[in-house]
């Protein structure tokens, strides 16, 4: 529970209500699972005329969990302080070579992790392939589809049972909880080990079972992952604490090498190192230093190092059915690249109609997640029941489709592997040199149908009805597939179908534009991207590290600006989209036009829970139950000062760290000096997610609860501050700048107590602002 | 003169001296000059203990100008915010689509001026090296280097000429003052129009009088430049004042638009879109949020648009001399791209010895720099000379060293034009079939020599001496070069020398790496470019839109890092380093260690001079006449209020338009309503750099004097804030990430004034607050 924001969960559910996830049955479930904290929480009625009253839980993954704000500041103690003072050069040398040696590791796990993805879904789903085709060849087409639908359903439901069971949190991309916790909001689950593990394996076998996803997401949130895991500071259970590592136990630190492990994973699934970094700046990053960029850089290096190494190693033939493609996976700079007017108001049309592709998308992509959450919140086997329904929808398509395509006489050019069982030109029904297009595009791993698609000199390859059928099927089954219990990204889906309306139109053009139809595959599938995803440089240069066709620049640079304007008018971007409805409190980087019209104290809630600088550890106690703040503000009075003063806010974390110890005294006198000898600056490290101290591992008698603490030691005096008329929108905008957990309300005028709130992630969002002060209009 | 930081010139001048830029007699010859305005500020005795010492003067270009504040906070006050509320939809609407069609305009115009450059250099140059090489093949050897030394003097002193004696701001690279203004930093001549005249045709003489400098520097002043025109909200003076542009007339729109003329920049200099783009972030910004990114990328494509449209015309011939290279400038994609073990070690010392060479670069331009202000400072006629000298010296080397070099035989290969006139390989004094390998590096524009060091599958086209000749001539050319009155890149130098040293490591190493020397060449730039510059990302994808070889981009990162790592043990990059020499005040994006050590209340200087709500007119006049403040607290006192309190912060520009339109009053009332009536937020709004009122055009009576003004409406209400406490580390940072002029500290307790002092860009200098705790070490 965060700061002042804490107050109300019934507020939350009935806000989860309205944005229409859950219905009555779900509600009495949630209240009968929080009314016991609730009541820990509310014997004290509460004082303040203003709560807030917006939601403590969010949807991560296909769970739901209650989540935190993470500690971004900087603390400045009396007791780091110590600390920085007495560290040494060769201390610091360690924490530099460790940040670097744990950007490296990022970037070796990462690279091998995707690689390894890579090897076992080539061979997984190609020897599910081969079988069918195997089937198909001798004429036993019952056998064909048993085998084919067989292979997908265990597979799909093997995906489904790891995610429901082990770990909720790795369905779905998993990109837009990297970018809540880059934001500053923390669940467990979102990074856990067993999160990683599920995401993993489940992409795999998801992407085997031949969805519409991607595995390029998960990779993001796999990156992440990993980097969480490294940087947790070791490991007490498995004996892992190295003195090094406990430099890292920080969230500042750990964000850091989270987005470094962002933009590995970008790197590891598109072997696109600059786009990686780019991704990690453009969109999953809140929070940016210079210096970041240099280390994220270098994580992305090592990634394309390790791939480029597998890789090479693999073309000599020892990875099974791995071996297409290098680091370009799509090349398609063979194609020539001058064009002229026609060739640009096509590209045009493209963009414009993309860009309403895909904002369509994620109006249909939100409403089915709206749907979808209601499902999962019944229970693991309504997850798996509805995973392997949609496993069967696309089993029967990807199956059902190629048969209203007729056969296809194999190209002349004996460079192509035609129908044979491993060429990109599938045979399927067909005799012996003729081609099925629709199979070639249907059985075939996604990659494998994208390369198609972007093959360029090869205008004939595909029917203009295949192409309209797969662009119907992979457009509709993307959107109904994303949302079940399974790793599933949405970069392939929707490559897959923009490539396909791409080379739709370019068809459809041929007679006034002589640019080739991969090429138009190629900027529809950017159209698409640019449509549903909105980011700009990152794309542009993640399709090109994906196709190495550099002359194309300008044309991808138009498309991707097009289709993010017209999209813009509806919607937002998908991610965005997402986060907002899994209802996690992300920090804009703008503030809402009518925050100009709010000053910080319109929205500070309470009760304000202050200490003394000497607090007796009863009221601390007293405190610490009957509230869930995080951050308390610590005033000196007299007659220890002239007048009351602000000391500076403490931590719960570290409040309960220092009562854990028991240097108390019996007297209201400063003892910093013996807490500053007694403590080290590592006991009150942040533990990693769901690790820290409970309250309930206190043990103060009842004697204790009379005598004293000193807070100086362990008061962050640097805290940041606003004067009570800044408008909210300032406020807004430097509470995300920062990255801030608290941020401390001082009056204007003399003679006032010197703190008069706190403003924490809660009390800056839209549904709490709104319900304050309802004549508000959320849009001007 | 800037907030608090205006106290002491004098200490200013002993700061420069310090830095070693001037010696006795320019210090009594600033003396005069500044004397008289010193004399205004000081006619009251300073009030306070600690003065602020840091200068107010800077070099801008060859030139030293004082130097302001810009004003990137937004203004909140009651007549903005009526503004505000009172704009339509419509208004809105104008101010995006203005927004949008100046990044267009902004690419447009750099776009066409760096296309006009390119023509003007490659026609010039070419007519000058046609002619040389006409006498050359006649065996005419005098009149040949007649003909190329007067052209290269004639050129040299007009450019000298021009920069001289109309903008000495133009001289230099121009990147170090854009990224100081937009760190906020302003001093008028950066952006000048007659800087950005200066700076266009002083480039095109300067590279075409065969200096070892670049236009790309340049081009980015000139992208700046431009924008900052555009930029200006209009001219009164040309009646150029339509009413849409009003609302650019703020600095913060400015830096936006300066920021995507940064990019336009880079992108129009390398034909690298999305380098640009990153340049702009890595290397020029201070301040980005995710819409300028997006805006950055749609100016760079119209650059990139621009181009590609100008060098497809320009294929059918109709550009004279001008024809070479498509987008892409130095391809080398020809080039195979397998590498293995060796050739990794060899790019490894590729990379140390490279970022050694680098930082050494740097060193050495710093003493040149120190030099050579002492000589430009002496006048114009000083700085034409030196120019002149430099361009004899550079010519020498260029005519004279070729005469070491044996002929070499044209190789076989037809499709090389060899040993003609037009060709790459230059005769120079060999006979028809044979070719001069260091002429045809020296006797060619620095495009085409960086062309022919790149140039893949010819390993023999230049001898090992031949290259260890030119990279040391080059090398200190380039060194010597950069400080003199002319505009002058340092991208091209430094890409010479390093191709140059790449391609010369390549054939040492040949036994036993089997990389292509040309990949050697682009190795060894990338090498030295890290080694000196420091930048990462952008780097690289410049490099890589340079050269179309995505297949190298592993060792690219490897070799970038590597340099980049081993430069940073030495000194800062280059452009840094150019910064500080200046004595400009930057703010960095970390706090020194020692700022921990101190708070934001230890480094305030004084005196605070406040204003009351309601205000005597004589006590503003007073004030505005006595110091130099540009931001003043406003206090409300009793009996106004109950107790004192902050009301927010004055600027000096807002006050003198106040004081012009003598709203005043008899007594002490308020009259908030009346003026915000007579006055539109236009009126506030922010002249261009140079051109705001100043306090001589205000005429007020004596009478007047005794009147009182309202301040409430013109008064920012929500100025940023910190606690006296805070750590002075984490105020500078809170300083930069805002991007602020004035910050005011307010008091921790009860009782006292509600504003404690400001605090500005000038008290985070490292001069003044080691000035105040000279017991702090810089380092630790």
């Amino acid at each position: 529970m965060d700061g002042e924001g804490n107050s109300n969960h019934i507020g939350g559910m009935n806000d989860l209500e309205n944005e229409g996830f859950l219905d009555g049955k779900e509600i009495e479930r949630y209240w009968s699972e929080i009314s016991e904290k609730s009541m820990i929480m509310y014997k004290e009625p509460l004082l303040t005329k203003r709560r807030n009253t917006t939601s403590q839980i969010a949807i991560v993954g296909a769970n739901v969990c209650s989540i935190e704000s993470l500690d971004y500041e900087i603390v400045e103690n009396e007791l780091f302080k110590q600390d920085w003072r007495s560290r040494k050069k060769a201390q610091i040398f360690q924490y530099v070579v460790l940040k670097w040696a744990l950007a490296l590791l990022i970037g070796l796990g990462t690279g091998l992790v995707g690689f390894f993805n890579n090897i076992a879904v080539e061979n997984i789903a190609g020897f599910k392939l081969l079988l069918t085709s195997d089937f198909m060849s001798k004429k036993k087409y019952f056998k064909a589809f048993a085998a084919y639908a067989g292979c997908n359903i265990g597979l799909a439901a093997a995906a489904a049972a790891l995610c429901a069971f082990i770990a909720p949190a790795a369905a779905g991309s998993g990109i837009p909880e990297v970018k809540a916790y880059l934001n500053g909001i923390d669940a467990h689950s979102i990074l856990a080990p067993s999160t990683l593990f599920v995401k993993i394996f489940g992409s795999i076998l998801g992407v085997s079972a031949g969805f519409v996803v991607g595995k390029e997401g998960p990779m993001v949130h796999t990156g992440a992952c990993i980097a969480s895991l490294l940087g947790q500071g070791g490991s007490r259970k498995y004996h892992l604490t190295w003195s090094w590592l406990k430099y890292f136990k920080n969230d500042q630190d750990r964000r850091d090498l989270i987005t470094c492990g962002a933009a590995a994973g970008v790197a590891a699934a598109f072997r696109a190192p600059v786009g990686g970094v780019l991704f990690a700046l453009e969109e999953a990053a809140s929070w940016w230093r210079s210096a970041l960029l240099w280390r994220t850089f270098f994580t992305t290096a090592v990634v394309a190092i390790v791939l480029r190494t597998f890789i090479e190693y693999c073309w000599t033939g020892k990875c099974g059915l791995f071996g297409q493609g290098g680091l370009i996976m799509y090349d398609v700079s063979a194609a020539t690249e001058t064009y002229s007017g026609p060739d640009i108001l096509a590209v045009l049309f493209l963009g414009v109609v993309g860009g309403i592709f895909g904002s369509l998308y994620n109006y249909l992509v939100d409403k089915v997640l709206r749907t979808y959450s209601i499902i999962n919140e019944k229970g693991a086997r309504f997850k798996i029941l509805l995973v392997v329904t949609i496993c069967i929808l696309t089993t029967c398509c990807s199956f059902g489709l190629p048969w209203f395509s007729k056969c296809i006489p194999c190209p002349t050019d004996p460079a192509v592997t035609c129908s044979t069982e491993s060429g990109n030109f599938k045979r399927f029904q067909c005799q012996s040199g003729y081609y099925n297009d629709l199979a070639s595009l249907f059985l075939n791993t996604n990659d494998d149908a994208i390369r198609n698609l972007f093959s360029t000199s090869t205008r004939d390859e595909f029917r203009i009805s295949s192409l309209f059928i797969f662009f119907a099927a992979i457009y509709c089954l993307g959107i109904i597939t994303y949302g079940i219990a399974v790793p599933s990204g949405l970069f392939i889906p929707v490559i897959l179908a923009g490539a396909c309306y791409g080379r739709l139109v370019g068809r459809l053009f041929a007679s006034i534009s002589k640019l080739d139809t991969g090429l138009f595959a190629l900027l529809g599938a950017a159209s698409f991207l640019g449509g549903t995803m909105r980011m700009t440089v990152s794309l542009c240069v993640i399709l090109l590290e994906l196709t190495n066709d550099l002359l194309l620049l300008p044309l991808i640079m138009l498309v991707l600006l097009v289709s993010k304007t017209v999209a813009d008018c509806f919607n937002k971007g998908v991610y965005d989209q997402i986060v907002k409805l899994k209802g996690l409190p992300y920090m804009e980087a703008h503030a809402e036009p009518y925050m100009k019209h709010l000053a910080a104290r319109d929205v500070v809630s309470g009760p304000l829970v202050t200490f003394s600088g000497i607090e007796k550890v009863g009221n601390i106690m007293h405190a610490l139950r009957t509230t869930g703040h995080n951050g308390f503000p610590v005033i000196d009075e007299p007659p220890f000062t002239d007048a009351s003063e602000l000391c500076g806010i403490v931590l719960r974390s570290h409040l309960l760290v220092l009562l854990k110890g028991k240097s108390f005294s019996r007297n209201q006198v400063h003892c910093g000096g013996e807490i500053l000898r007694k403590y080290a600056a590592l006991d009150f490290a942040k533990a990693g997610s769901g690790k820290g101290m409970k309250l309930e591992d206190l043990n103060i008698e009842e004697e204790e609860m009379e005598m004293y603490v000193d807070l100086h030691p362990i008061t962050n005096a640097s805290p940041y501050t606003v004067v009570e008329t800044m408008s909210l929108a300032k406020a807004a905008i430097l509470f995300r700048q920062l990255g801030l957990r608290h941020m401390c309300v001082v009056p204007k005028s003399q003679g006032r107590p010197p703190i008069v709130g706190i403003l924490t992630r809660h009390d800056f969002m839209p549904e709490h602002i709104l319900g304050l002060y309802p004549h508000l209009s959320p849009h001007k």
